[in-house]
């Protein structure tokens, strides 16, 4: 049978065997939600970086450069870590380069996987009905804070999990963790969030719409992923194989 | 106000500023839950110790010799890991060492902490009388396996998260995350945890005793505490401080 497992924190990815397997990154508030709203309004490609730096310097290559630290746009960018700046019709065709906190640590950590997708509430039907139909092994990784577990991405896992359960063995007790808590929320995720230290930490910087938003199910049906270096959308002969 | 955090997997440890702060150790299958019995039952002291050789050795220096390695009592050794092995009689007044999968090498990562004790469910209630009273902060420990999170030490961390709640500031989600396990688990922790990894591994090994032991609440007033090296039996006049 199948297996899926799920990664609490990038901290902890050493511990699982990620060769041969395909890793779903998680980001949910907001690096992931970002990204998917991205390629749901028409943007070409995103180049996840590791330093501000080398995000800055992508701007004279003819990237568009988004970055985010502790919760904020850094100044000097063209864009930050809310999705609605995501769905502006000037990014449409454009090739966006990405530094966030957490989220595209994440992705460089799974690069040595068989593929590495990116998941958020905002296409999880879509992320679910393409894992169904895959044969390899999955690897649900929570991009934490700061390499601490966080709530949201913990219960977004737990959100995948229960819907395959009875698809794929649990390797460990992360997994049921993740779906307990997932099941604990599910009716009002916004309350079950509110005293999370990332919701708190965004309430000061006032963007609780884009709290609401990324907590929206089934907004688009596109998934991205990791294509070398750089995350495309998923061509949709492959999202319903 | 003081403040608490829960940390889930030893390999998270170095996240955290231990210096000056009370570390609780835990690992409900089953190091912890000996540990609390161990000294209910008159034990003198236990030494942590990691690797199997050490403890061996430590057998001419007079010690009883305790080893556990993937659940299973270790060949040659006069103790395993069950609870029940640590209420004979002629063990009162020994010295102890133990090695243990998972529960000593927490104990050895904490060392640097200003106080380690060890939880249980066993002790719960003298463990949380004995942090309220306390001007420290603490952090929960959980053991898990070979690095991973479990469920059943997440869900006691989560007991003691409850059981403090607004007298202690959350320093990250770790403590709610663990509160909101332990609430979805507590009113039948036994069939909460039957799916868990643990306790299907030592299902296999057919000490199903051992488990409801180990999920029994405040059968022991004791509270273990390392001095040095050792762990004793904290003074009584401490415990109600």
């Amino acid at each position: 049978m199948r297996s899926i497992d799920v990664c609490l924190s990038p901290e902890l990815i050493s511990l699982y065997d990620i060769k041969g397997r395909i890793i779903v990154v998680i980001d949910i508030l907001r690096a992931t939600s970002c990204m998917t709203t991205a390629f749901a309004h028409g943007v070409k490609s995103i180049l996840p970086v590791a330093s501000l730096e080398e995000c800055r310097k992508l701007k004279n290559e003819g990237f568009t450069c988004a970055a985010e630290r502790d919760g904020k746009k850094e100044d000097g960018f063209d864009l930050g870590n809310s999705p609605f700046s995501y769905m502006e019709e000037n990014l449409k065709d454009q090739n966006i380069a990405m530094t966030t906190t957490n989220g595209t640590l994440a992705i460089t950590l799974s690069k040595d996987a068989k593929q590495v997708i990116v998941g958020s509430f905002l296409n999880l039907s879509a992320l679910v009905d393409y894992l169904s139909g895959q044969n390899d092994n999955i690897i649900l990784l929570c991009s934490g804070w700061k390499g601490k577990v966080n709530l949201e991405d913990s219960i977004f896992a737990g959100a995948v999990i229960e819907a395959l359960l009875g698809k794929f063995a649990m390797e460990c007790d992360a997994p049921l963790l993740a779906m307990h808590l997932y099941k604990a929320a599910k009716y009002d995720m916004a309350d079950f969030l509110k005293d999370s230290s990332h919701v708190k930490r965004l309430r000061k910087l006032n963007i609780q719409e884009d709290i609401v938003f990324c907590l929206t199910k089934d907004k688009y049906d596109v998934i991205p992923v990791l294509q070398g270096k750089v995350l495309v959308k998923m061509e949709i002969q492959d999202v319903v194989a």
